[in-house]
């Protein structure tokens, strides 16, 4: 990797170097949604960047830029979204660039609001930690048995709820619903066993048809991006809900994701090598090289009027089953995929208890309590607490980072 | 129910009579798709019946009735689209309608090809029919023990696979997957258990905002109309896959639906009391009054190149849970539910042997094999099979019916 000196004005240790260059999508007050690209502090205004024409060679529409979603702008395809993320890489280090003289091309990222980047179609959520599912196997199954019999021959999955998904900063209200205490009788009101479940997510950035699988061989054609992804949860709804036929409303009433979305093309220095897979998967699950990313993640919990605890620190490349191992199952039947569909990771835990990626594995299930600044201790989330996640590859000037996807409860 | 007596050309036993009239989105060789009223056998082309003036107290935009979806459309509103309808109606018997001398107005069905009526944002799958639940029970976990604890309690959904809704009429492509035979290890290669299931779903009609459900009261308000629902299913996929996220692969390969989706107007004279809930449900879920409906399904199956055989009758009427019920469960976390989400039922199996939903219960897990007319057997179904399910309310010259969705296996 050749290094890159940008004129631009990049805070060291920014998430969004040089090196990143995710897109998003903004607007500022009294203005319309539309497509930009973070660069440290600031927002690159795409349909002003594109106005002064140094993007002219990709003939793009200009309206792409107004829209309010990345969706047709991934639908040009990655010959064209890669190379236009690297001419304006180019266009940031030219001294000469005609971008910088323009002041308004730079918008300050305090004065913007973010959205959701994509319409989601559809959004799977895997389980593909296998410290998360065996942890949980151990609490709510067998321990010695914790991993079930199919869990190592494919990565599970499930269709989660597209509605729901927000982007970082919403609010997210506690869910009401049915759940039973015990040996009693199911009874209705707000949950009590409020989580975070912390994860990522990649973005289908091309379709197939129906009737079509992906092969394991093309899959990382089909993945534009990714980002951070709060899959909040209801323990104790989940519980009661989940048999036969999985999560529902335990986890349908918010997801929260990061708002920049990391291109593959930045990621792309930091793969690594998958966990050895024993029994070795299925030939359509089979590949080899580096397929994983060493992407560190941390969670945090900040109380209402309190200071912020880091309450667990994972890493994306712990996950067992791989993003390409995850698309190419998805439709190994001929389940077609869209542009802007979502696919969540599932819980990211390592192998350490600092590691793990929600508090019902932090606190064993309410048996170890988390204790926060201020003494107070934590088994699941308090209303007022704000949950942050954020992850990067790389360092100091070469950070490739997601921001934050943050939420508070209510 | 006053009379209706209409001068179009209507024939007896029509599933399309004047107290039908439901919306869907045709197109005829070399014409964009469009919105229609299906009536007898012809359809009434909404562009053209706009034109001529007798829908302008409504205030419709032209250019809603030439989408390609009916969401636009059903965003109007009950107010609206109900009153559109009682419009057509009362033009339909008018004996000096301008439509009656308009033949463009209607076109002939066998010229026209049906596409999905609604764009489905989300694809929701309950569980709700009582004798279902408990043959799947039955045969998979414990017969004593068929009901799962939460069953009688609550409404068991689970989110489906929006992007791999076809309309009827859409080959259905066996799909490959992941199998595991008896105690040997896992194999892949196509579904050897590919079954039906007889589903109705329902057309959410109104969008509540994330965070506020919708009351049991309120419910029916939300819901725009009801379409037949071909849930295709490969058990032995789905045996192996579900635990314990539910079921994945199994199902998201296609759903087929109906291109007609019936009024719940049109169906209101077809209320009748739901099964006794006992235990009593939480107050959340309780509701009063007639709240499920009275349709005839049935389904047979047709070889490639054989004669048809209905393989069972059966009807919505059986269903434990109401849809109000489903709706007010399904939002009481605060999910928000979109225009166009489809709600299915799950299979509808009757009390008796020959009114079950699905090859699996007729069949009883292979056990019971099903004889077609040329002497061949069913366990499951063959390629070059079609299902065709019906289903319709009412009768002779007062049918509200639904047409067909049919699927052929390649």
């Amino acid at each position: 990797m050749h290094e890159l000196i940008s004129w631009a004005s990049i805070p060291e240790n920014s998430d969004f170097s040089i090196y990143n260059l995710p897109w998003g999508i903004f607007s500022t007050r009294g203005s319309e949604p539309r497509i930009g690209v973070a660069i440290g502090d600031h927002i690159l205004d795409m349909p002003i960047v594109a106005s002064t024409g140094i993007l002219d060679e990709f003939s793009i529409p200009d309206s792409i830029w107004m829209k309010p979603t990345l969706n047709d702008f991934i639908k040009l395809g990655k010959n064209v979204t890669s190379s236009v993320r690297t001419r304006l890489q180019q266009e940031l280090c030219a001294p000469e660039s005609s971008l910088r003289k323009m002041r308004e091309v730079f918008v300050n990222m305090e004065n913007a609001n973010m959205h959701l980047p994509v319409f989601v179609r559809d959004y799977t959520d895997f389980y593909s930690s296998i410290e998360h599912a065996t942890n949980v196997g151990k609490m709510f199954r067998d321990p010695e048995n914790a991993l079930l019999p199919n869990w190592k021959h494919l990565p599970v999955g499930y269709h989660g709820r597209a509605s729901s998904i927000v982007v970082s900063g919403t609010p997210v209200k506690r869910p009401n619903g049915q759940t039973k205490p015990g040996d009693g009788s199911p009874v209705y009101g707000p949950s009590k066993a409020l989580d975070f479940e912390l994860e990522m997510a990649f973005i289908v950035g091309q379709e197939n048809m129906l009737g079509d699988p992906i092969s394991i061989h093309h899959a990382e054609e089909y993945i534009f991006g990714m980002v951070l992804f709060n899959d909040w949860s209801a323990r104790d709804i989940q519980k009661w809900e989940y048999v036969p036929l999985g999560p529902f409303l335990g986890k349908s009433f918010a997801s929260s994701v990061s708002p920049w979305i990391v291109t593959m093309e930045a990621l792309e220095p930091y793969r690594v090598a998958s966990p050895v897979q024993d029994p070795k998967p299925l030939p359509y699950l089979k590949h080899s090289g580096f397929n994983n990313f060493d992407i560190y993640l941390e969670v945090s919990i900040t109380p209402a009027g309190g200071d912020e605890k880091r309450v667990t620190r994972s890493n994306f490349k712990y996950m067992y089953w791989s993003m390409v191992q995850q698309l190419a199952h998805h439709t190994v039947n001929g389940c077609n995929v869209s542009i802007g569909d979502m696919m969540a990771s599932g819980t990211i835990s390592g192998s350490e208890p600092d590691s793990y990626g929600s508090m019902l594995e932090l606190s064993w299930g309410g048996k170890k309590p988390i204790t926060m600044p201020d003494g107070s201790q934590r088994s699941f989330l308090l209303n007022g607490d704000t949950v942050t996640m954020r992850g990067y590859a790389g360092r100091e000037n070469r950070k490739v980072g997601f921001g934050t996807v943050t939420g508070q409860i209510i």
